[in-house]
């Protein structure tokens, strides 16, 4: 992991832009430092330029909590090298999306499957090095999209303790099934006329969710219009299960 | 509007039974009084001496926020006169239910829709009593079940300016229509295991809806397991809206 930046947005937080080998994320730590800070992994659809406003709002209502963020650019996104595949899996969804149709399974199968194959190591490698920051400690929370990245997490990476998870993507069946392993606290987020999303498969997958305790926000309007009462709903979620 | 009896619960809320005619009801104020309290009429299944132990812990949580809190007992529960068609409709239902079959909605209607048509007057008589008095000012909410009778109250009670509706009785048709008429903002409570419930026909109940700003809150856990922090979570909604 190497700093490639740094500049304070005001006294409460330090940002700073790294690379873990090829891949670039961003690190935000309240200050001024003292104990070492619990961590949320802010997950996003890809393309950390234009996340940023979001992402940097969100890690800001996490320093207010005291906790650290870190988010890392998604294979296929941003400035990291595209898959053809992927891209072509993309452009397909996006037209049955504006047809109006249906999203057939198997595109969904082909878009979001590898990049979940893909992510969750590397969000894993991150993991890694950011904890072995003497600022950052446990316990660890992961907030926000893809839904698939965050199940796939839950399951293989013991160290994430509880996640809010946005439903703001299509879901392949098979995470459905893989959702049943999850045993976390989960905060799921949807909204309800959400376009890029499939209201009823969203449902499902938190029905079929393992955990024990597990609640459901949803709320009207589109993908981008999550009202901004849920972060402090999210941050009294993760004060209960990050402790 | 007569006070039968009055305590103190402890420094924070005057505990005041009353009757408005033949209807009992409880009135909880925060104190010690100054301004006119805002107010919110706690919803529940009928019943009020069962009920007493979760409206209690609502109304000392309402005061916590400076809020005064009543309820009335619902026409055929607690001591009221009950009606053959209503005990007959019940009986059906809990026999339905305890079959594990489908309930029909023929049942359902005739168990609600009179009950309905009754309570919402009452609340409404309740709400020029409670508002007359001096300790008592505006603005007002609802908060609780029956579902069909705060969507009713919803549409034709304009003092009432947000709700914190239980989506916790099975509800008629023809109250899925009117839900499209309620404009106010609500926050929606659903046990994703109610067994006195339909979960799809909640959630239509949610879509049906008219109002622009509606959250639901869906929890696991069977009629009774609402956690606490939702208690929490309805302060906050309530501390957005009546002001």
């Amino acid at each position: 992991m190497r700093f490639t930046s740094e500049h304070r947005l005001d006294d409460a937080v330090l940002e700073r832009e790294f690379t873990l080998g090829e891949i670039p994320g961003l690190l935000w730590t309240p200050g001024p430092a003292s104990a070492p800070a619990p961590l949320i992994l802010l997950g996003h659809p890809g393309g950390l330029r234009k996340m940023y406003p979001r992402l940097v709002d969100r890690a800001r209502h996490c320093a207010e909590q005291g906790y650290a963020a870190a988010t890392i650019e998604l294979p296929g996104s941003g400035d990291r090298p595209r898959s053809a595949a992927a891209e072509q899996a993309r452009a397909d969804l996006q037209r049955a999306v504006r047809a109006g149709e249906g999203v057939d399974a198997e595109i969904v199968d082909r878009l979001v499957l590898p990049l979940v194959d893909r992510a969750a190591p590397e969000w894993q490698g991150a993991l890694d090095a950011l904890l072995a920051l003497p600022e950052i400690g446990g316990p660890v929370g992961y907030a926000g999209g893809v839904i698939s990245i965050g199940v796939r997490l839950a399951v293989v990476e013991p160290r994430i303790s509880a996640a809010v998870l946005f439903a703001g993507s299509f879901v392949p069946r098979a995470m459905v099934e893989e959702a049943r392993q999850v045993t976390i606290p989960l905060l799921v987020l949807l909204q309800w006329d959400d376009e890029s999303n499939d209201r009823q498969q969203a449902l499902e997958l938190f029905d079929a969710l393992g955990s024990k305790e597990k609640t459901l926000h949803a709320n009207m309007g589109g993908h981008t219009g999550v009202p901004s009462f849920e972060g402090d709903d999210g941050n009294r979620f993760f004060a209960r299960h990050l402790t």
